[in-house]
């Protein structure tokens, strides 16, 4: 397979979508703000009916936001609503397929698309679960085939989980990481094909210790919430979870497995898990945080979060959540 | 016991901080600015000498964002560093101890403390991990002792964790939570003192597994920090976790438990976890949902989640990170 080129900092490029329903709908907003061509196919007759006006409504959010540059009506003009996939693909240089997250129903979706779509375009599954070795693995095309799993909107949450089967080439890969970093999302590579990919695995460590939180009585529903919303989340937002420990513990994040490592695992324990920091464990993550902040540098950055922070709660005072 | 009145819509008590390290400082700018008068003992004489520059950066940094409505001198003006603790008790309504995380050391602190202040004092740890039965089990006045555990920096991470242990008055709660809210905090009860809190045992959870997740080569430490920031924390800084997946599915919580659980339950198995959510469970999370926000809402709540994120987006293009 040779992909052609992306070409993305010239946009008006053609891309496919497949489904009308929310997720595809805001991947329609990305493209098309991007300055893209979307084609966006939807099966059922009444849905289809439905989307220009749901896409117009969110265009139209964004624009009382001042996040787009244009007008709504020409970011809208972009967008063409067809029935059939085939109108979807004919001209895409991508496809981003948004139907159900149903297996069976993802492995018909894209065998029928590999048929269509000429071999250097790469087809994208937004699917949160299904791996594309579980839904690819025998079609002919299956070197451009990956996942593409957004956050929810995908245009107001810039992250984009890429999950690449073995058989997915790198090119594929290179060519989706560029086409979703030129229309402003956050891509990040999964090296493997596990449950969850990675965004789900975090929210699924969190929410399985919140409800252990509410079924022993520790919390309310709403204070855990108010906990994250109020803390955890809020320096989250600005510096993620490695970082965050690397900041708080003078000597970094390694200091901080040494001083806070038993005591986590002692939680961890309480709920069964048994996976240990390991001195080799700790040295591969310090050695990437020191990487990226060598030590010299760590009073400076722990100032920089707090003006980080400091901006972030003038925003909330500034706009209060009413 | 019988607390004084908080009386806290008229500042201008004195409290009483026990330790000048960062967090001592950080909760003496709490309080200052909430109009306080604030004595901080701090035994080291050097420590001592160093917290006013400290204390003025961290105010100047404020100012220089709107985010206090004083001059920071008049702010520094109502912060006294003293020698000993009992310069720091005399006429506080309100003792915050931030001394280094030591049993035996918290334990002598609140011996002291206990000896030191009136009966209508209530005496509060930062302590993250050490519980008040452990280190005020057997004192004459543990009826107005509690963990008061903030976030880091508590004048920017508005969150405190209020854990009371058994013998803890609810008229201390009371007062501490009052105190704590009228200074701009968002004071949470937590009613069983469990290792690590709420705060940590969230943290907890989804550092294990992130660790985990670069164990087995899944991501890197820094597409892990991605994720989180462009994605998980982005939402979670403005609804939490419940309230996530609350959104997340039509039918709110009840619905995602349903379609959702068993890929979490199979992702926690895997990290040795077997903590079900049980019917019962998931009724009792859903029906708190139900009552902040009944299905009718829903779709408000939904739209009003994406404007909360764009407003943040906005913030975040007016004031990129550098």
């Amino acid at each position: 397979m040779s992909p052609a080129q992306p070409e993305t900092d010239h946009p008006g490029k053609t891309i496919g979508i497949v489904g009308g329903g929310s997720i595809g709908i805001a991947f329609a907003v990305v493209f098309a703000r991007a300055g893209h061509r979307v084609r966006l196919s939807e099966p059922d007759e009444t849905r289809r009916g439905e989307v220009p006006a749901i896409l117009a409504h969110k265009l139209g959010d964004l624009a009382a936001f001042n996040l787009i540059d244009e007008p709504a009506s020409a970011i809208a003009a972009r967008v063409e609503v067809v029935a059939d996939m085939a109108e979807a693909v004919a001209g895409a240089i991508y496809v981003q397929e948004c139907a159900p997250e149903r297996l069976a129903l993802k492995q018909a979706i894209f065998a029928e698309l590999d048929r269509l779509a000429s071999p250097a375009v790469v087809l994208a599954s937004a699917s949160s679960a299904i791996t594309a070795s579980a839904f690819a693995r025998d079609l002919p095309g299956r070197d451009r085939i990956l996942v593409v799993h957004p956050g929810n909107p995908p245009f107001l949450i810039p992250v984009a989980e890429m999950v690449p089967a073995p058989f997915t080439s790198g090119e594929a890969v290179a060519f989706a990481r560029e086409l979703l970093a030129s229309a402003g999302m956050a891509p990040v590579l999964v090296n493997k094909e596990i449950e969850g990919f990675v965004f789900n695995r975090l929210q699924g460590a969190l929410l399985r210790e919140a409800y252990c939180l509410v079924r022993d009585g520790v919390a309310s529903v709403e204070d855990v919430d108010r906990i994250v919303r109020e803390g955890l989340g809020l320096r989250w937002s600005v510096i993620g979870p490695f970082e965050t420990v690397d900041l708080n513990t003078q000597g970094g994040i390694a200091s901080h497995a040494e001083k806070m490592g038993p005591a986590y695992a002692r939680m961890g324990a309480e709920r069964g898990q048994d996976d240990p920091w390991t001195p080799g464990l700790v040295e591969k993550v310090a050695a990437e945080r020191r990487a990226l902040l060598p030590l010299e540098g760590w009073a400076e950055r722990v100032a920089w979060r707090d003006r980080r922070l400091m901006a972030l709660i003038r925003h909330r005072k500034a706009e209060p959540a009413a």
